[in-house]
């Protein structure tokens, strides 16, 4: 990720503390904070400071390993992995990492923990890294395919905020993106804005604006438009969590684009770590929607010559509702671009990946 | 429509003047504006002061009809008239309205025109509350049939505003469901906050809890989530035009809920007056889309302590696209809701229907 001239990741460890970049405040400020105590990570997920499925887990893991760190019981591992899971339902990232830092850490004596989880975190956090790369290597040979018969302009859609600050670095759906940009294929991003927190055009835009990446930010309403007029040669979205018949578990608006995608008969394409993957559901109706507080519709940050402020654009008095994310059916999802290949969005081919 | 237990039209003429409802103060300030020169007229369709192709269309009658009535010049007919149609292109009954107008007033002799084009921009008027009140009662039919399986609330989504405030009263979408409330038909409507401009979060829900509706604002991605969820029984929208083979131009993102209701065999309506049929134009892909300005995208009104504010959710480094409206291939359509009757969205029944 490279702002202003250098070169950061969403999380790292500096003199071992963790630091974060507070993304409530992007692009407004380039905030960064260190987190310390459970309560540090948790509420750091909580309320959004860092989010994206993969990162979601990689804060989760240095959460628990840190608090393992500091005591290494039984008890205080339960409650760690406790407080840590109940923070967001929906993504699976944040159960695969805080599991496998639980589980390893059991196995060892008391006066080991600490260093087996932290050890961990750090590689789960460094895997992240290695496995949004390789998502971009894989579906750049997807754009690569399309740029050599259209030889113009690639008009990718987006939603929501799938890039650098979802992950570790690099981004699933946007990894492709870069890898095309550096490839010197000309891309255009249309970028939903992505309502309620407008992850798109806060987020995503700041991103490509940061690589250089020609983008326009449109409201989530218009993506019909935009394939209705030929204006989109492929989508490529993230996930929070993908089933093993292929149904994907995304943002909140994320179906309605996929079967928009699918009745103009354009490439939809879902970007994923497989840790992304979870083997315990099939259908997608079984992954649990987190409903969020109404506040994040009615309320928004915006700009005036006094700087940044929180408003109202509802007043108090009118009712909203606010799902998180919703299910995308495996049927109007073209391939999955993982970091272990590309593969269909079925059943077989989903195991036949997982075995690689 | 009923404010402040006062009852109010979106425009009426008090004294010879032409009085109208700031829609873009509301629902934070109920401010009425008079409109006295063509420049007035025009101003506050473009700024969309009113909205909404019936009321477009009337508002644009009485403004011909007023110019007709100061000067009845040949001349100034065809002038006034080109610079009315061009206010907004989307909405077709803005150009039957004026068209009506102009070619009526230019069979009479020059000091007969103003009286002539007075009278026939009133009836124009007073025909949307009749068209719309019928609209109302074939819906309510519609609602009765549904609510006679369920017995329970029934949930109906919208998207926009096509109530009161974009006709002259009663309204096309909510004109149904106001008819269910006077009906003691138990009603949920999910409005949908129809970015960029919101008129489903502001102006759509201000005349709901004016009408004491329950109803629930959510966020335009969420609508597929509810579908999903089976929390809608019902979709009913408006529409800016409609052609001849019951393809339906509306407010963008009308596209994207109707393949979403059709996905989840949800039924999906479109209440329309048929004034706002086109004669001319067969298929959706040939009616003009009218690309608004993207500070609409950027700029919103939000509420402070110290009152309402004008801020920016993105700074002016960020591009943006917005097309206004888009279109609704009749195959997702169950079924048309007009003044003359339900009919199917095909060009048979929609011939049949104009014959009544």
């Amino acid at each position: 990720m490279r702002v202003k001239n250098k070169n950061y990741s969403s999380i790292w460890l500096e003199n071992k503390t963790i630091k974060i970049i507070d993304q409530t405040k992007l692009p407004y400020e380039f905030s960064i904070i260190e987190l310390e105590s459970l309560e540090d990570f948790c509420r750091a997920i909580e309320h959004m400071q860092v989010r994206g499925a993969p990162l979601i887990g990689v804060t989760a893991a240095l959460g628990l390993a840190k608090s393992i760190y500091k005591n290494p019981k039984d008890s205080n591992i339960f409650k760690s992995y406790e407080k840590l899971l109940k923070t967001r339902p929906t993504a699976v990232n944040l159960k695969w990492a805080i599991e496998k830092i639980k589980n390893q850490s059991l196995k060892y004596n008391i006066n080991e923990r600490g260093d087996i989880a932290i050890k961990l975190a750090i590689k789960i956090m460094k895997d992240d890294v290695e496995s949004c790369k390789r998502i971009g290597a894989n579906g750049l040979e997807i754009i690569k395919k399309i740029y050599s018969k259209k030889r113009k302009t690639i008009n990718i859609l987006t939603h929501c905020n799938a890039g650098w600050l979802a992950t570790v670095d690099y981004g699933t759906a946007l990894s492709p993106i870069f890898f095309a940009k550096k490839a010197k294929i000309p891309i255009h991003v249309w970028v939903d804005e992505t309502r309620p927190r407008n992850q798109g055009g806060l987020l995503t835009s700041w991103e490509l604006k940061n690589q250089k990446i020609a983008h326009t930010v449109v409201v989530d309403n218009a993506g019909g438009y935009l394939m209705q007029h030929r204006k989109i040669d492929l989508c490529i979205v993230g996930s929070d969590r993908t089933t093993l018949s292929g149904d994907v578990c995304n943002k909140i608006g994320t179906y309605l684009k996929a079967i928009s995608a699918y009745d103009n008969n354009i490439p939809f394409y879902v970007a994923l770590p497989t840790s992304t993957i979870d083997k315990k559901i099939k259908f997608g109706k079984d992954v649990p929607i987190e409903i969020r507080n109404g506040k994040e519709i009615s309320e928004l940050y915006f700009q005036n010559s006094n700087g940044l402020h929180k408003g109202k654009i509802y007043g108090k008095e009118i009712k909203t509702y606010n799902p998180a994310f919703d299910i995308t059916p495996s049927k109007y999802i073209t391939k999955l671009i993982t970091d272990k290949g590309i593969c269909k969005a079925d059943n077989s081919s989903i195991k036949k990946l997982l075995k690689k």
